[in-house]
Order: structure tokens, then sequence, then C-alpha cells
């Protein structure tokens, strides 16, 4: 089933923001066996929407408007919609109690131009919205279904998620699909393809795979489709556990998890604490740790040693290894690792030392060379990673695989070839 | 002059890629007069794209594309082009020899499919690219200019301003036009709008400002347009040197500067030293200093305090203070900044505690609640802010509020009124 999407507002045409809405829509509606054909972003101009729902609706059976709601003269969708349907506005009681309920919570009397967002055309089902004051709108005219919403990401994924989604599913009958997403890092893309080839080709139809790499991590999304929901999610499962053993270790997670909720809900399941000491990553392991709430519970704080005298005298590094090694090397990263269990009474921690870049490398340390160590009480763990040559990506990879390490450390998976005990 | 932007690819509609390269289009375009009409997203298809193109030609004298232009089979774009002019492809010899040195520096040989990329239509004039191998295509057929360019983002950007955006400006001999933003921190839109309102009222005509909010910070992005460059150069730059005195205190910067890299030069420009001890925003104001290449030379370091035993044992807060007015409190940010100082040996530094939420608030301190310390070896200024009920937003908003303090106290222009001096 074919989907066009069309944004309406001259901030996208501007460039003052970016359209992640259709994306996220895109995604969505994919994810549901439906497919999207064209994207447009209109300005505000009524003529120019006009033209622009009559050539999507020639080309697709569903229309989704995103845009134009607010209550300011500016935002001329649902007058344009009337327009469109030879339709009048009609005042709508359920989605102005709605308003008024949004209002009183946040101590406001509902103004006159805000009263006006309870107008809808006569010939719309009105899709309440809990999150915000413009209702979402659905009409199904002449074979094609049309559904207006507002253009704020969460009002829109707020309506997606509650009604629109299920309804388009409901109306045209679609197809049973699930997904599931797993989430490595540590292993390269062409890597993982490797191990997991001849699984993949052997994948049943209405089963499959997709990749979808960032910095430093792939997620394996597998999707499957069917008519028979029974049958297909006993397939799915199947091969859903089979690829969970193909990929092992590396995978930290499964679908909307993060590093650092893992890693949390591992130290929290355990009852014990973690602490920080970076040089190169410079506070985003702990910024990344404190993002999850209630953090608290297990991250007791870190040392950010960005200078070699703090490394010496907060984390007890010997300044002969310094010197001896220099700081991107074996024995400080340890020395850091260990030095802030000590000084901050945990029971693991985690640290860093590298060249971000752009300058700094050497023949021997270029550019993107990281030493990564991991302790416990009793173990240290270190290893030295060489990313790339872009100071962010760099700081970004070191930080995602010393959260990796530290999972790894916990669940206890990590290779011994370089373990260390105390 | 009207533009319509057509992105060519299935990556956006599916959702697996946002559209950032039309917004960047699009500020470029619009910082240059130019306005963009509609922005149309469609798939790898012949008749999707030749429709595509002749509705855009019917709305615009400009029509940019981009995508498809990658030797795979899917990348139909040149093709799809040629039977729109109804024209052939010929091999490009100049075209050729910037793709065979571009794999000469990589080390290879030019393939066979990438030799197919030398081949352009016969009716455009090629655009070099200098960093890929996909060339520019300028067309002007009909009183319209039509222009391709490949989807990667740094080839697209490269293109834009090497060739096409020039070319643009001289072909429609554009006005000249200019833009310059001012960059504030600690005052709000609506504040600021007030502030500056007589100011905007009496603009003269061709010089406009934009109001471009961000969490916790508005650029302010003043334009100027006009047909003699001189007389519009003297106006413009009157008008912003009064702006720049109304804003005073609030500016930390201009155009393409963040806090991180104003912060920095300043402290480099002193000689002088920072560090950070951090609660609630756990690492994300060190993280930030540390973006800025070469900030070893000003960052020492930090301790992220985010338990009261750190903030005790390594930063000297005092239990009784802790005990007496809580973590979230005027004594313990005083002293979680002094104490810091002298840990690290600093000149200066800045020191956090808040509740970053969702959970942690009372009614005396609601989520939301930070107070800021920003010190130096002899005096200290602490204030309380009270930011929103977002986790993320309040710790970014933190960060931004901290460093901008932290740029006042170095520049002296710091509020008196919560002034300690030890």
């Amino acid at each position: 089933m074919q989907v066009e999407i069309i944004t309406i507002g001259d901030e996208i045409l501007i460039g003052q923001i970016v359209d992640t809405n259709s994306a996220w829509m895109a995604q969505q509606l994919n994810m549901r066996g439906f497919s999207v054909k064209q994207i447009s972003s209109v300005s505000d101009s009524e003529q120019h929407i006009l033209n622009a729902l009559s050539e999507a609706a020639s080309r697709a059976s569903i229309v989704l408007i995103t845009g134009g709601l607010g209550p300011t003269k500016d935002d001329i969708t649902k007058k344009t919609l009337c327009k469109y349907f030879n339709t009048h506005l009609i005042f709508n009681d359920e989605v102005y109690s709605d308003i008024e309920r949004l209002f009183k919570d946040r101590g406001y009397q509902v103004s006159a131009v805000n009263r006006s967002q309870a107008e809808l055309p006569a010939n719309c089902m009105a899709l309440r919205n809990a999150v915000g004051t413009a209702a979402g709108m659905w009409f199904n005219v002449d074979g094609v279904i049309y559904v207006s919403m507002p253009g704020v990401p969460y009002e829109m994924m707020h309506l997606m998620e509650s009604s629109i989604l299920p309804m388009l599913s409901q109306h045209f009958n679609a197809p049973h699909i699930i997904h599931h997403t797993l989430l490595t890092q540590g292993i390269g893309e062409s890597i993982l393809a490797e191990k997991i080839h001849d699984w993949e080709e052997a994948l049943p139809e209405g089963i499959k795979l997709a990749y979808l790499p960032s910095v430093s991590a792939v997620r394996l999304r597998l999707s499957g489709s069917g008519e028979d929901k029974e049958k297909l999610t006993n397939e799915f499962d199947a091969q859903l556990l089979k690829l969970k053993a193909l990929v092992g270790k590396y995978c930290y997670g499964e679908n909307n998890d993060t590093l650092e909720l893992v890693l949390g809900q591992l130290l929290g399941g355990q009852n014990k604490t973690l602490a920080t000491a970076e040089s190169c990553t410079g506070g985003q392991i702990a910024s990344s740790m404190t993002k999850v709430p209630g953090c608290s519970n297990y991250f007791k704080g870190g040392v950010i040693a960005y200078s070699n005298e703090v490394k010496v005298n907060q984390l007890n590094v010997s300044q002969s290894d310094l010197d001896a090694y220099g700081a991107v090397s074996k024995p400080v990263v340890e020395s850091m690792a260990k030095g802030v269990i000590k000084l901050l009474n945990v029971d693991y921690a985690i640290a860093t030392s590298g060249v971000a870049g752009p300058d700094g490398g050497s023949v021997e340390k270029p550019v993107g060379t990281v030493w990564i160590a991991v302790a416990s009480r009793t173990e240290v763990y270190a290893q030295q990673f060489l990313f790339g040559k872009h100071r962010e990506r760099n700081i970004q990879a070191a930080t995602l695989t010393a959260l990796n390490l530290m999972r790894r450390m916990l669940q206890g998976t990590l290779d011994v070839a370089d373990y260390v005990v105390k």
C-alpha cells in the first residue's frame, strides 16, 4: 500500500528545521508493510497545498499531512482541507474538552485563538491528542485516506502510535508484521556479515535482515511478514534465537536499549558501583552513564584526568610509567582504572587514554590510538584500539567501546588474552 | 527567485536516513536571496523522477537535484535526465581524469563501473567534484536551470559552495546579501525581543532580523540585501554595532562560535587553566570543553561528584552543609568549585548540583532546580536556576549556562548581586 507524506510549513523550506518527522514516519510505516512513494515539503500557501494534495492522492491511497495546525494566522491547513473537500469547519465538543483539560493542567484559561483549535472540517473523524492542543483528523474520501496531524514531533508520534498506525493496519487489512533489532558493538559490519552469512542465506521467505551501521555499532533488524500470525511468530522466534547465538557476546541489547541503560541494569542488578577515569573521552563516558534516570544508585562519579598532573596526583599513575611509556599506554590506563576504584571506593571502573586528534599523533601512536581499561577490585583488562582521524567520532567510538567492555566484564564474556589479575 | 529541491533515493523514503541535505541547501539558498518553493523526495524510479522534474520546472526557475549518481544499477538519475532532455550520455575526459586522480590517491585502479561515472548527458556543463567520483551537472533548458549533484552530504556541500551557489548568484544577477549572527545565552527570547524592540522597529528597508531559538540559547541573525554593495555594507555594519551594544553581556560569540570554543580562547589568551566539578551535569561540561582540539592547553580535568561521598571526600564539601542545606544548594556548589580549584591546582572552576529529573524533585527543589557556581582562586559566584522537567534538556541547559557564566567571569561581566569574595 502506497503512502505520500506532505509536510506543511515554511520552517522546513527556509532550512530552519530539519525534517526528522518524515524519516520517523517512513520507518514506522515500512515496519507495518506500507511504503512511502514521495515526501513533499510545501509552503503555508493555499494553492500550493491544494496542488500537493491532489498530486499525492493521484499516486497513493494514503496521504499523511503534518504541520500548519497551530492557532496562529500562518497555520492554514484546516481551512485549506475544507476547501479541498468542499466542506466547512464545525465545533467539536470532545476536542474542546481535551483543550480545556490541557490548559487547566497548566493553570491557564483557554484563549480565543486556542478555542478555534476545536473547530474541525465537518467530514473528518477527530483523532484525540492527549499531549497537545491540535487534534488529528482522519478523512476517507473517494477511496483515499487523508490524515492531518500537528508538526510538533512528539505530538505527531503520539497520534501515529496511539491511533493512526493501528487504524491504517486495520483499514487496509495489512499482513501481520514483526520486527526485532539486535544491537551489536565491537565487531565490524563485514565481519558480522561473514559470521552470519550461511544463516542469512537460509532465511525462509517472509523473513529478512537489515544492517543498520552507525559510529562503532551495527544494529541488525530482523523483519517478518505473513498472513498466519502464529506460524510467522514461531518461525520468527526460531530464527531470532539462531541469530542471537551467532552474534553472541557482541550483542549488548535489543530494540531501544542503549549501552548505558544495559550497563546500569547489570550494575543495579548486581548491587555494584561504577566510576570512570577519563582522559581522551573527556567526560563523555560519565555523561552517557548519567543520561539514565536513577543512575545515582550505581554511578558514584569519576575523575577527568586530562592532564598528566591529574593522572599522577589523583589516580596514583606513576610518573615513571608516564615517562617510559607515555600517557597513551597499557600501564597508564590500567593504573587509572585501579586508581579510581581505590579513590572513589567503587566495585568497577572504566579508564581511557588516547589520541583523539586532529593533532598529537605520532608514527608509533597515530591519531585514533586509544587504550581502554576496565577493572574490578581484583582484575584489570586493557586493550588498544585504533579508531579513525575524526576527533568527535574517535571520542564517540572510544566511549561505546569502553561501555561495552565493561558490560562484557560484568557478563563474564571478556576475552582473556590480555587479562591482568592483580 | 524560486527553487525546487528534488532528492532521489529510497534511503529517505524508507526512513533509513534523515534528509539533512535539503535543510542545509535551503539555508544557503535563502542566505543568497533564493527561496525554496518545494522539497520533494522521490524513489529511484524513472517515471517518478520524470514527473517530479516536470512538476518542479512548472513552478520554479531553478531545480536542484541530489542523489542517484553512484556507480551502481540503482542509480538512474543520469539516464533519466537524458530521457527528460531527449539527449544521450557522452564520455567526459576532464571528469575521467578527476576520477583517475581520486583512485590513484587511494592506491586503486579505476574500475569499469567507476569509469561509467565519467559519462554525462550531452547537454550539460560538468561541475568538477574534487572530493568524490560523481561530477555535478548544470543544465540550462527553456529558461530553467537544472543542477544534478551527488547525495553524499560533503560532496553536495562542496559542489554547492565551490560552483553552484556562485553560478546561480551570477546567472540570476542576485542582489548583494550579507548575514551576521550573534549568539546569546542566559536571556529568554521574549525578554531579548523587548530589549531590542525599538531598534528592530527602526531597521531600514533591506535589513531584517531573525530569532533562532534552541535549548537555553537564542541566535540573532541579521540579514541585509541591496544593489549597492558599499552602501549596504556601511548600513549593515552600523546596525550590527547597535545590536551588539543592546545585547551586551548576553552575547557570547558570532556566527559559528560555540561557548566551549570562546571559553577556550579566553582561557588560552589569559594563560589560565580550568577544571570542573560536576554533579547533575554528569560530565557534560567537561565533555563540551574537550570537544575543542588543543584544549589540553587550558583544561586540566575535573571531578564528577555524582554521589555525596565524592563531594565530601574529593572536593572537601562539608558534611554539615550537606545535612543542613542538601546537595542542591549554594554552600555545596560553592564548596565544590573551591574544592576542585585546590585539588587540581587550577585558576578557574565550574561546579553544578541540581535535580535533573525525572524523579528526585520536592516542593522546595522541584525537578529542574540547578545551582551553578563559577570560581577563580579568590572569588566565587553562585546562582540558582529553574529549568524544565525534561532530564536531557535540563543537563544541556545547565551545561550552556555554566559555560556562559564562566565566560562572563573571565570577561568581567558577571552580575555582582550574589558575589562572594573569599
